[in-house]
């Protein structure tokens, strides 16, 4: 299979969508004009940095690489539209596979799945072989939802935190098979007004304090209302699993900041079927993130899982 | 420098744009909407497949990286807003830059040079390091043009072929070098009903066959006609000048089908200040490509540069 012949085996398996003028096999794709601003997305994976190929299986690194750009759309409460993918594939597979084709396609029906699930239309790409190991880079854009795009900088003191789920542990598994938010994140808008939002992708304080960076203020958070992942406490190492939840990242649940009156709405009312909302601290107007642990304060660095490069 | 120092460090550096909402720093990027089609693109470069990083140094990465992106947004006669751009870093970086850092930001430079002449956002990223090759992946959003999108499929029987340059050997230098054709893509527009464009990646005979697919055509181009570039002449190996010229690729000269009458206008008075457009050939009814050499037709198989994966 040349890179023709899978253009080809692409356009097939390519169903039609409302938004789609042009999909793969021309120069650019072409998208029907939206009235609501624009969401654009890009994330990468990287073999043995992002997934072990081997473990994973290159199904759900595809189904991954997609995941995460649609919990960054869902973080801004918008609605996925369409997708292009970039793929460098190894030119000698070890033992995973039984080639180079059938490893691309597998990644991509991991990437096809969830993009049907979240009504994604896969509008065009990249392919290459060369030496190196597998990278996939996927773009993706996006239409605002119903309050506009939500960012981290509209918190104001004294709104509260929600999470959407436990936390801690994902490298077990969740960082590959969690489901976005989108959905949730919709809904949400639906019933109150969401004043800041982002996605748990580097941790739970460091992702905490960017909203409190963007948004000029500090928080604090209540470490007994923390949503503690059972995957957790199977990370056996010096950490605490209260560590592992606030530090891990790659959780792919949202934060988010309401108005108190807000908060307590949701927090009684629990209005969305399926899901529970974890009400973990609040905005304060000094600066500075904190937590409140045993009834004693103490400063929290944010510390998540920061990608060094030097 | 870590990520968050990067995102910073992009940001400083990233000029207002009417276009753009929010850059980067938050979980997605917002444009405002527009009432054109909305045109979409990506192209990964990998190390040592696309460029050899120590010949090219990482500023003419950077910008080849965009550049090719924007040649596809020519090729559907459109005007560039914004790109996204995902990096894989190589941890260990052999001589050729002072570091990581240095390299981050030589490539970052050479993308911003060729994103500020194309007045062309750069509203997001993803940058990592790993143990692999460096790999620099953009997606890039555009408006269509003012003939709306220009497909492949356009192109009608008596149609004359256009090149907008000579071919071959840009492998010495053109492929990372050359301008992308937007500009002339637009004046064009404004002078002739332009039926099917692309850029030639592939190399003229490939492309053109494309547009003879997608068209539902045959062509014949006219060796004679055929504009060879000077770099054609310094491959020294057992093709001919001509067959670098049909089969090199990665030109990214723009190829087009316009009606007759257009035709003729254009090559009387090559109305596009700065730019020579070459008459090769013509559309025709009959299925097929050929090759007039010397007065005589044969067939021109479409063999340009396929990357073959299997």
């Amino acid at each position: 299979m040349n890179e023709f012949d899978y253009i080809r085996w692409l356009r097939e398996r390519t169903p039609a969508h409302a938004r789609v003028v042009a999909g793969p096999g021309d120069d650019c794709a072409v998208l029907k004009p939206s009235s609501a601003p624009l969401l654009v997305k890009t994330d990468m994976l990287l073999e043995d940095t992002h997934f072990i190929l081997k473990t994973a299986g290159p199904r759900r690194v595809g189904r991954k690489a997609l995941a995460v750009n649609l919990s960054d759309i869902a973080a801004m409460g918008g609605r996925p539209v369409a997708a292009v993918v970039s793929v460098g594939l190894p030119r000698a597979i070890p033992d995973v596979n039984s080639g180079v084709q059938s490893l691309a396609e597998e990644l991509y029906c991991g990437i096809r799945e969830i993009a049907d699930e979240f009504d994604t239309a896969i509008v065009g790409g990249d392919t290459n072989t060369w030496n190196g190991g597998l990278v996939v880079a996927i773009a993706l854009l996006g239409d605002a939802g119903p309050q506009g795009p939500i960012l981290r900088s509209g918190a104001m003191p004294g709104d509260w935190l929600f999470v959407t789920g436990p936390l801690g542990g994902s490298v077990l598994g969740k960082h590959l098979d969690f489901t976005p938010r989108v959905r949730e994140a919709i809904e949400l808008q639906n019933l109150v007004r969401i004043h800041a939002m982002l996605d748990i992708s580097d941790g739970l304080a460091a992702d905490v304090n960017h909203i409190c960076e963007e948004s000029r203020c500090g928080a604090v958070l209540i470490a007994e209302r923390i949503p503690i992942a059972e995957a957790a406490s199977k990370i056996h190492d010096n950490r605490s699993t209260l560590e592992h939840a606030l530090g891990d990242g790659e959780d792919f649940e949202l934060a988010f900041a309401v108005a108190p009156q807000d908060g307590r709405k949701l927090l009684d009312q629990q209005p969305i079927p399926g899901l529970t909302l974890f009400w973990i601290g609040e905005c304060r107007a000094e600066a500075g993130l904190f937590l409140d642990e045993n009834g004693r304060r103490r400063p929290l660095p944010p510390t998540g899982y920061v990608h060094s490069f030097a």
